[in-house]
């Protein structure tokens, strides 16, 4: 399968059409964002580490029966993907709370919640991704009940996935942000990216940020938290194998 | 029953205790305020006219199978009502797209929805009343599922009783916001007020602003819009006592 035109390019990949009219290229760029790209900068390795770390992901919650669009990394910084036709909402599931939510209700940073947040935002650049509800997406037909429901089921089952394989890795799954798509068949499947751009990760040792927070905030170089990240992923993936 | 203690003295209202500890008296006042307070000036009549305006739509939601703290108009400026502990959420109702929501979705004003929209505000001067949706509510424990359901049920029935009855009065209701309480036993009541203070309201023929819009926007005096309000509805009672 090679790349043929290039199908749209985004702040943190590049997407190409391939031969066969089902399936697009992912490919991860070295450019790190922050406020909607107001902040932006080159990064050296980033593109390789958020490939690779995505598609341990989408390979463990395969496993674990969460279906998505991957269908398996094809070289260092690429992958190919079923093409879904994107739900516009951004799906944020919160177990702790941290960034937006701390400020707007005022809550202790990484307060607990007696069960996690769903949180839909209306994906548009000109809006500026606003906050949006069920009865909001309803009357403005971006999405039917059915399949509210049904990203809310997926999100908080990603979440108990994900949560446990983060806790064997040491690591608190504070937050994370979600897209889906639309297969040609109506299903919808987990889409788009599952790496340290689009999560809150902290060491539960040393309570670091293992995320793009470093970068959000000016702390310091995001690639060797990356790195770790995507060590103990693999570190844990070898384990596995030599037991089984 | 008479007056005791000042309780509360809010933008739009004063409330007093009474002899009953179950009971309160609302006092309306001659105050118009705008942007949570930043706009604010003297407006006589307004206190008598929301006061009437309010009492005349309780008792016909009453009428029409909603409960409310109402207990009945003892002044010109003066409501008994049942005390209750108030849940901080200000709940909204759209039938068309104005005000905040206008703006946030970028869609064209009033526009119709397919189905009314109910939006949760939670109340809080200090975070500036911030949207929040029903996994927030509960995971923050400001109310519980049950009670949830319970307010949007509540918010679409005064929703289909008020459109018919401002029908009726060559009035379009474009949306409206509401406040609820817990009576002792845990039974959610309607409170708070029932003004063009709190709802937008066209006249059918005009297309003209009914309701506090004519303050928010500069566009005039307000009080002949809320005394034509009150006239259309009194009008109509007295055909209704007429004819019976
Ligand atoms: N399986 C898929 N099929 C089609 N499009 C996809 C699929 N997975 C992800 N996408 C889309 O591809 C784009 C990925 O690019 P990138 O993440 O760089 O975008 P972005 O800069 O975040 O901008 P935006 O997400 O706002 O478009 C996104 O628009 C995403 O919604
Ligand atoms: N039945 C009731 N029992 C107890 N309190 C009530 C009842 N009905 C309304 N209230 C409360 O009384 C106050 C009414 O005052 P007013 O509407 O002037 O307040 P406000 O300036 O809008 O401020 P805020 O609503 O933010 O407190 C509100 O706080 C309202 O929640
Ligand atoms: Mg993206
Ligand atoms: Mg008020």
């Amino acid at each position: 399968m090679t790349k043929t035109e290039l199908l749209y390019e985004g702040k943190a990949k590049k997407i190409y059409a391939t031969e066969d009219p089902e399936v697009i290229l992912a490919v991860y760029k070295d450019q790190a964002t922050a406020r909607n790209g107001k902040k932006k900068v080159n990064v050296a390795h980033k593109g390789t580490l958020n490939n690779q770390i995505t598609s341990h992901l989408f390979n463990y919650l395969k496993a674990n029966g969460v279906a998505s669009h991957f269908i398996k990394q094809v070289s260092a910084t690429e992958q190919l993907l079923h093409k879904v036709k994107m739900i516009p909402l951004e799906v944020v599931l919160r177990n702790l709370a941290s960034g937006h939510f701390e400020t707007k209700f005022a809550v202790p940073h990484l307060m607990q919640f007696n069960r996690p947040i769903v949180e839909f935002y209306y994906k548009s650049d000109a809006l500026d991704d606003p906050f949006i509800n069920d009865a909001q997406i309803l009357a403005l037909e971006i999405a039917t009940e059915a399949q509210i429901e049904a990203l809310k089921t997926k999100a908080l089952l990603v979440n108990q996935v994900l949560k446990q394989l983060f806790d064997q890795l040491g690591i608190t799954l504070v937050d994370f942000k979600l897209e889906f798509g639309l297969t040609s068949s109506g299903e919808i499947l987990l889409a788009d990216e599952l790496s340290p751009d689009n999560m809150r990760l902290l060491d539960k040792k040393t309570q670091q940020s293992l995320d793009k927070d470093i970068f959000r905030k000016g702390l310091g170089d995001m690639i060797p938290a990356y790195q770790e990240v995507l060590h103990r992923i693999e570190d844990k993936e070898q384990n596995a194998n030599v037991l089984s």
